[in-house]
């Protein structure tokens, strides 16, 4: 079996018996039944996730994947393309949103090269997997081949197997790639059957007439690609990018490993349309962060089924806001694991 | 000048210059402007509050302020009075959710006994400021006397510049006391004017049969003491609480110091209400941890002219969620010094 398929295939239910016995710890502990709100909720799924009562939260890695997007050359952002390749070099230095955040809730990052349209500096941190240099401009043919996009995929796999067979707990994504939003609209858009415009935002800050034209430009690349819903790698391969596609592996790969997944925003939120369309029970591993800025964002989340855990109005990117969720999944594990119960503390329980 | 009178003399409009610098620094940072929205936001009153265009957010206090309710005579919930004693016994013993999220975050936590109903076992980590031994029944009579009002609030102010002698870059107010989401619910109804049962939510889980009870108790209250509105320490000591008057202290007090407060739940919206009417600017310095699951407390919130940062259905009290909320406004700190500047990074800025 390749793979995908054996990833897809390892991807098991939720464990329910450390669901109930997470559960019933948590009415256990020393505060009001339901009073961590949340907290709770998400401390029951990590068990099932985990599949153990008491789910930990302490090696944490966040994959931020880069690439760049052939789409640019339609003129869709305010940003020139070399800002992807100038941004990895800012990430590898450690001035960058994600550095900082990172190093707040003590994740360590992976940085990825999955399609850059240079040649990057090498660098102990960056990890270099190029697809290609660039995907093709999505309006004037394919983004991407199927073997291409099958590649990013498996590629994530590998990545997070990796990192998962040193020790991992938990999982965030991120991104960096200009353009990138436009290829997530374009997906969000091909995968659910939704309108250009109901799923296109403004990315790092557009006009009125330059969102239109952004809007434009998806409508053509799907015309021109006419990707089936129901085949995601068609979907990826027409209008997506080598970083959606590598994230989307991440996802995969870490739900095979029963490593709860925190996606960050619009981008990440494309991967896991992708990835959940090839494999329906990855959405039980996934925490939406965050409900970003990006206008389609909210919607995004509803057609996963997820419930985001902040909402500040942010839409960085880079996993910036993953790592802020895993700082609430990690105060989730740990007061299911750290609280006395009623008895240890010898605190008389409400009637 | 009383020390009441002098603190709120102390507490000064935020500082513009320091505002001003870091909205420019924001904008010079790699990323696109505004994308970290609301920790944007926060990291410049953050600056406007310390006065310094490089906020920092490093030393951080919870004050989790202890005290019984005569009303409980009534019948107002389902927790037994001593529980109150015995959860501070679980926070001595760090066994409760604030210790657990108060090591999270990496924030020290001072306990104090405002009046609880029964003498503590000392503790090197527990302050013993007892203003008496439990309130009185507000049904009945004020629930203390304005001198002990006054105290309460003194009390407060000495505690948190002892605090602030030793350095500190924020605070986080937290509560502990069987019957105060009553005497909470009381104080904002007093202040706004609103009926109780506008103000008044499920406690730690009441029943709606058991709600209405705790409705007509406060109206009762508030009927027997007339508080004027317009006099919070008059509201305080009709229908208040030991720690509520402690909590507002401690927020005028970290005002009058340029020090952020982080306010948890909905008793510490009723300190805050108290302490915003008796110092209007202190609405400056207090950053809503979250919108707590008690029904009331948006409104609350709405108010006081707060926006929560976080929403997690959480209703525990102890000062939970304003641990959560000091590791966001960290978040916004670190942000604002940490990233590189474009110019820093060679990073192209976008048009």
């Amino acid at each position: 079996m390749d793979l995908l398929a054996k990833t897809i295939k390892d991807i098991r239910p939720l464990d329910e018996a450390a669901m109930t016995a997470a559960r019933q710890r948590q009415d256990t502990l020393t505060k009001p039944p339901g009073s961590l709100g949340r907290l709770e909720e998400l401390s029951i799924r990590l068990a099932g996730i985990q599949g153990k009562a008491r789910p930990t939260i302490e090696r944490k890695v966040i994959f931020t994947m880069a690439a760049d997007h052939g789409v640019v050359a339609e003129g869709i952002g305010n940003w020139p393309q070399e800002v992807t390749a100038q941004m990895v070099e800012n990430f590898l230095r450690g001035g960058a949103g994600i550095n900082v955040l990172a190093r707040q809730v003590g994740a360590r990052i992976c940085f990825v090269d999955m399609g850059v349209a240079s040649d990057l500096k090498p660098h102990a941190h960056l990890i270099v997997k190029k697809i290609g240099y660039s995907t093709k401009n999505m309006c004037v043919e394919p983004a991407m081949s199927e073997a291409e996009a099958l590649k990013s995929l498996t590629t994530g796999i590998e990545i997070v197997s990796a990192e998962a067979d040193k020790g991992l707990d938990i999982v965030g994504t991120g991104d960096m790639g200009i353009g990138n939003t436009t290829a997530s609209s374009a997906i969000f858009a091909a995968i659910t059957g939704r309108t250009a415009g109901e799923v296109t935002g403004r990315g790092t800050g557009l006009s009125d007439e330059q969102l239109d034209h952004k809007i434009a430009v998806i409508d053509r690349a799907l015309k021109l690609n006419k990707p089936d819903a129901k085949k995601p790698l068609e979907v990826l391969a027409g209008v997506g990018g080598f970083e959606i596609g590598g994230l989307a592996g991440v996802m995969l790969g870490a739900a095979a490993r029963h490593i709860p997944i925190v996606i960050d925003g619009f981008i990440s939120g494309a991967a896991a349309l992708v990835a959940v369309g090839l494999a329906p029970r990855l959405r039980d591993y996934l925490i939406a962060a965050h409900a970003s800025a990006e206008a389609g964002h909210p919607l995004m989340l509803q057609q996963l089924g997820l419930m985001p855990l902040l909402s500040l109005d942010m839409r960085l990117g880079e996993g910036t806001g993953a790592a802020l969720g895993i700082f609430i999944a990690e105060a989730a594990a740990r007061t299911l694991n750290e609280m006395a119960t009623f008895a240890e503390a010898g605190v008389s329980e409400g009637e």
